[in-house]
């Protein structure tokens, strides 16, 4: 017996068996009895998975929330990479590891989501996921491998799979990768996408003068570009924060094995692992440099949340704009005309409403809690371990999922299809009284709020209200008074 | 043409069809043409729904958030209870609000189930889903009346199924109604249940002396039947809180119609479909007494989402301290014995962890912050309507039923089979220094702080501190330190 | 010795000595040398505190958050109820118990309040706070006696102002009468005379039909009067929430001690104490039935602070939609006028703000938000204490004094001078095309919608389009689309 | 009349008055009165604000919530600046701009602290506030120049303190600043001095092998020094967190007035008043790049605010930790003994409690809800202004100090005191079985786990049922059990 391969059955270790050449699947009908260290549980004979896997679906049957998808296949790349370094570190004979390594690309690839059926809620160290991972990779190489499933031989769940590992530092591995694949895979087209729409929105309206409006009150003018070049200055720096955020995410814990000493695996093993996962998903993944930290706290994840939190507010913020901005179209504001998309109303014929921005709004709120939910759990870590994995990786994957998906459908259902309804933009700039702020750098705050409280209360424009008050005259007025120098769109002239 | 029945095909109103006898389904394939205000939709021929129904799902298509299948068959309740009224009051011919009626008893059995695909992140007012229930039952009566599906003759879905009836105001009572079974038909038995399990276990510990602990530290003695007597009252008090928090969603805003006046419906109608879903689903719903508030506010659904909470802050103290009591086994508390369910570890052989209370835990932080996001989407309403009830009711029901599967759950593979570990509790009473406050009454704080202190300096039992302080004999302090009096289990002796 | 009174200089118990005559105060300069168990402290010598508290001031200065006064005010009633039934048991000498229920009298009337400096942010139970109480009681009784301040004689702080008692039940306790008196003598009173203001409202404009607004956009009609009798409705109903959920707090948790075992105090002392709380209050206090439940949880805070929060939802939906309705004055909806209170901009002159609903929203999700902190908190209890205790009170009467104070200042500087901007209001409901659902009941849904989509293509009005149409004529039409009959206000013609 | 200098009285612009050497501070009783442009009121004579200052004195008394005193002598640097910049751009004359640099000076030091007396709740552009500065400088400038108070001459709130400005540029300029401070002056050194405490804590422990905990559970052995290692680094993340996230915080929006177009402001002006801020504060600020996500938006304080979060999440589990690990000291853990800095118990004699965790856990809840609170208000902006600054800033603010506070007093109080218990820790490492994962690599998973199993029934020691077992013999156990090893201390004998 050598202590680099131990698990299963050790005669034949150096006879490589033919690895035959069977798709995924297993043609079978009841139950077949596997084992764990509590005894023998019966399973269904067409999954891959073992007796943890079977114990947990009894025991946490908890709403319908499953585990990811998504962390299933990021843990293929943990996997892998660990066959990888044990195959090269001698510790796994190379016809095993090359067998490992080949399902875990059938897990990356997501041939084998259905045999991952685990709830959300579960042990808070992700054990049971990783266990159904060490037990389908297992059954899978069995089966290539011709062996008997259940077997645990020629390849162990925990002795070869979970080699050099544990719970404890390969979830939270797996969640970082599955989190920095949704961030940059998913959200940040979307989002720049969505910014990029907005853009050229802004580009197009570059010289419509529109009212501004502060507090929900009439202010001095902007254009209808600068609002939207706002908005998409404030995506921008959201995408930078989400980035930014997700920074620490590509430090791993693999490595840090049980309690972060890294009992049970080699030295190097964390660096070497880190390097394989980055060089197999491309995205700079190094080891984690303390592995007390990433193993008892989750504060990347909590941190990398905030970035999807940075992304909601300025989203609802522009969410609500645009609502507000096309309501009407009759007796609201009335400046925007957004796609009709559907029917309103199921009782008001012919209403279109801003459902877009609605479902957007909504969705800001789930990531809002999601994300307070996240950091929540991420304070109640003890001692070597946060056992509140699963919960965060789900918030964080939903949070992440819904996010992008809005963001594409307000893009393609909402803003690229607005429109701007000129008349009610110019007739507001005509009508409003703050035009009087030009006037004041000239004839002081105090006589130009004179004027405006004048217009107001005796309903006429300003400029009436301005030459009845003697202080300034119609020329002085009538070049000072322009929207489209208040704006900055020509030279002011003071 | 009558005001009483004016949609669709008006030829034929006065014979009723005859209505077949054919199983739910649809045996087509491909696609079939649907309209509405907008024009034309290819829907796929075997789903029942219409022309918006598949416009949203294109829209809509954001993450894999569902509408609850709940809401549906509560609608199905809706449906069925505007129908008999209608019919009652003549507006609507006999054999149509029968023909509605009995679509709707399948819509409430769930034989409709999928034919509601609809994304919970769509228009705010649940319009969309209003009319898939409208164009299912439409096209499900068309086909059980030998009609022509889309042809939306003889029962229309806005004109018949819809009649008398808004989304703004039919939402928010399906929503109550299928909030109401939640909570009453799968959150309150289950927690119920869990109540009861803990209460036994209280009975059959009544008599254990333990140790005490306030901040973590020793206190003084108290028995585990105590203990254990007040999670069962805290739930007891969470089961009321929940009870009472969901009396308001008896209030229901049908008849309120588009923006609560109640245009369109006739007089009476509020209380006759409150009347008729009470008296179909045996809970007392009656007519909101102001509509403009239940269609402009979410309060009533705010308000039960306290209820949940409610449950989620002592489940989440209770699963603590069991984890911590059970922790160990030979360097935590060690007080119980939790079932081994699993597992623990796949690297630390023969580890056993509190993995229901784990779930408990991560439950209860998903429900408090779904609670929070209610109360955020409850307060974005404007004028005439909330439009954040689609997520609100998502929140409510995923919070509610992921609630009582883990109080399932947690009754079933933990609390019911915890074990106490006597030697450790006996030990623990026997070191502890707080039994000195049994002095305190005798011979004052002071004095019995000085003789805690000494013990613990020294390292001595309270006993022999106290004999050696001369403050107290040792028959006093016998009979005075009696671990047993101090719980309150014997009579106290001063 | 006795074991009814033991503490202190024991000499002298049954003579009585003078009660002096002296004003609060202490006309000292520098230190006095206090002394608790730890050994001696020097204290200021103008201040009746002990050596706790002021450990408590050096260790703990976090921030400038203090507990709040009516917290110590209400730790009054605690040990003036406590000093009478223990008075009454004969445990305490009637001098001293009078003396005790003098002093106590003093600290309710908050004549003692500089006297208690403590931090929010201390020892979760309150201990210091509550020793803060038993100091100061017994140095200002050791003045009234004619003692030596400092001497804990002839009343000592824990034997005699403690009797009975731990923080673990008072702390709550005390809690428990602060928060009744602030909900039902601050909180419940402003909101009622807000709710009151509104219906005012309400009445007044019973008759002024507007146009409904769904989605933010133009439906059907109501009157202003329904629209406010919804707000007034969502208060009325909020304040029910806010008393139903501060039911919970008539529990008291004095008599249960260090544990909730009553330990030390004697059988019926829970019950006395709580009559006694209920008679000098005039609320109706009892004693909890449970004391393990009511020490180790915060459930009764819990739920009463769930009833701020159904107050702050509405309350942000009122003062959103007046703020919306009020936006303009001429770019905005402009339906109405606020009451200009100050120049709203240091640069645009003559503008006017909604600045009191700006506060509300601001207060409301402060509220909100410290709401879900006390949550957080009620959930982190371990076993015989919830040691979050100073920053739920903390929060809770902080977000119950600001909801108060901002309904008031809504009431006083918004709602009872607004007013309506008529024509606007008229003009709008001239203008809505949403007054086509009228017609749905007799033309069909289709056709409706048809026209309604004909004006808005067409920039007509609704009549115009719909004669048009022919599927209406012209004495139908004026008939049927009634914007008042449409709101109820007079009877409606199908 | 020019129109670089307007307002006020314009006689003798030309000639400067003498400057008076005044300390500050206002002889008078009784009543001043101001104008402003709705009238005048009447102000306390002892004061420096005006008109607007006094209404909303008398429209926002709100509970007692102060606007933070920080706001208002960083807006002393945007006034200062301001006035710099418009002097030497000839707007305003040389003395004019010297005498507000000179007020502005005062601001900054805190000297006029007692004449801003608003409170938080009030507009939520903080309009009032940016006015009671203008007010404050004006006449405290008027003093100096021998003027009289309230009459705006020769130095005119608006027109010369308010020169190129708004409040919807200024009052985020002055935040972001007091926030920076804040955040690098209080805070970031404060989180520092901890992160070191504990840093030495863990090099001092670095060679104590102690037991690991997962799941609360016994696990395999690390050091004390590699525990402690991984809160020192959480922290050092946590603050590398900060100083990312307050990064935003640089950008400023001055300059961009009323709507973010710069109306009424000179080109250039925002890049050097930035310029001046930057050389005042010693900060790398600089003019926000779009000026509408500025003002429209909160992100950056949002952002900003994601920075506390982040030291909370660790902080909480450190703390927790912490009370955890001392537990006791006989029924708890055990393992650390804190500083007794103050009787834990008014009941128990003799009882230490971990309060200083307690306090710290209090905070950290605290911070997470007032960020949460943050990201809604944050999430609330409509068009150009976010009209929620004032409580963002109220609640940044107050956590980032109460954060700052309770690391020093944690340090102070609690960690550099923290002693380790020996004797416990070794006993943990001895008893535990966990520490048969050693031989899982040499005999396999499941055979370590059936010894596990097997001496936790039997009760034996680790060894005894290894040996008993027969998979292992005495020397290779020994060899391989070794606690120090497996911690990492010594080398690993496989």
């Amino acid at each position: 017996m050598t202590a680099q391969d131990n698990g299963g059955d050790q005669a034949g270790e150096d006879q490589a068996p033919k690895i035959l050449d069977i798709p995924v699947g297993l043609d079978a009908t009841g139950t077949r009895r596997e084992t764990d260290s509590m005894g023998p549980v019966d399973v269904p004979a067409d999954r891959y998975w073992g007796a943890q896997t079977q114990r947990s679906l009894i025991h946490f049957s908890i709403g319908d929330d499953r585990m990811p998808k998504a962390v299933y296949r990021a843990y293929g790349y943990v996997k892998q990479a660990a066959a990888i370094v044990n195959g090269r570190g001698g510790r796994l004979p190379a016809w095993k590891a090359d067998l490992i390594e080949k399902v875990a690309d059938e897990v990356i690839a997501g041939k084998l989501d259905d045999h991952f059926p685990l709830y959300v809620w579960q042990t808070g160290s992700g054990t049971q996921s990783n266990m159904n991972v060490n037990e389908v990779i297992s059954n899978r190489a069995i089966q290539l491998a011709g062996g008997e499933l259940g077997s645990k031989s020629p390849i162990h769940p925990n002795d070869h799979i979970n080699m050099g590992q544990s719970s404890n530092d390969t979830f939270p591995t797996a969640v970082h990768i599955a989190a920095v694949k949704a961030v940059h895979e998913h959200l940040l087209p979307s989002v720049q996408a969505l910014r990029q729409a907005i853009e050229t929105k802004a580009e197009q309206w570059h010289d419509v003068v529109k009212i501004g409006r502060t507090h929900l009150e009439d202010a001095v003018p902007l254009t209808v570009g600068q609002e939207w070049s706002g908005y998409a200055h404030q995506l921008a720096q959201a995408v930078d924060r989400v980035t930014d955020s997700a920074q620490g995410l590509y430090e791993l814990a693999a490595g840090g094995t049980a309690v972060g000493t890294g009992l049970n695996a080699p030295p190097g093993f964390a660096e070497q692992v880190a390097a394989e996962i980055a060089s197999a998903t491309g995205y700079p993944f190094t080891t984690a440099a303390n592995k007390f930290a990433a193993q008892g706290g989750l504060d990347a994840m909590a941190g990398a949340s905030a970035g999807l939190r940075a992304l909601a507010v300025p989203l609802m913020k522009i969410a609500n704009d645009i609502r507000w901005l096309a309501s009407g179209p009759r007796c609201g504001l009335g400046e925007l005309i957004l796609p009709a998309n559907e029917p309103g109303s199921s009782i008001m014929p012919g209403k279109v409403n801003p459902t877009q921005c609605e479902a957007m709004l909504m969705v800001c709120i789930q990531v809002l809690c999601e994300d307070s939910a996240i950091a929540f759990a991420g304070s109640q870590g003890n001692f070597e371990l946060n056992a509140m994995r699963p919960m965060i990786i789900n918030n964080f994957l939903h949070a992440a999922t819904i996010l992008a998906d809005a963001c594409t459908k307000l893009r393609e259902y909402c803003i690229e299809g607005t429109e701007l309804s000129r008349g009610q933009i110019d007739d507001y700039v005509d009508r409003s009284l703050m035009l009087v702020t030009a006037l004041s750098p000239v004839i002081g705050y105090d006589k130009a709020s004179a004027i405006a409280h004048k217009a107001g209360d005796e309903g006429t424009t300003l400029r009436e209200a301005a030459l009845a008050s003697g202080y300034i005259d119609a020329e002085a007025f009538d070049r000072i008074v322009d929207p489209a120098a208040m704006a900055g769109l020509t030279e002011r002239h003071g």
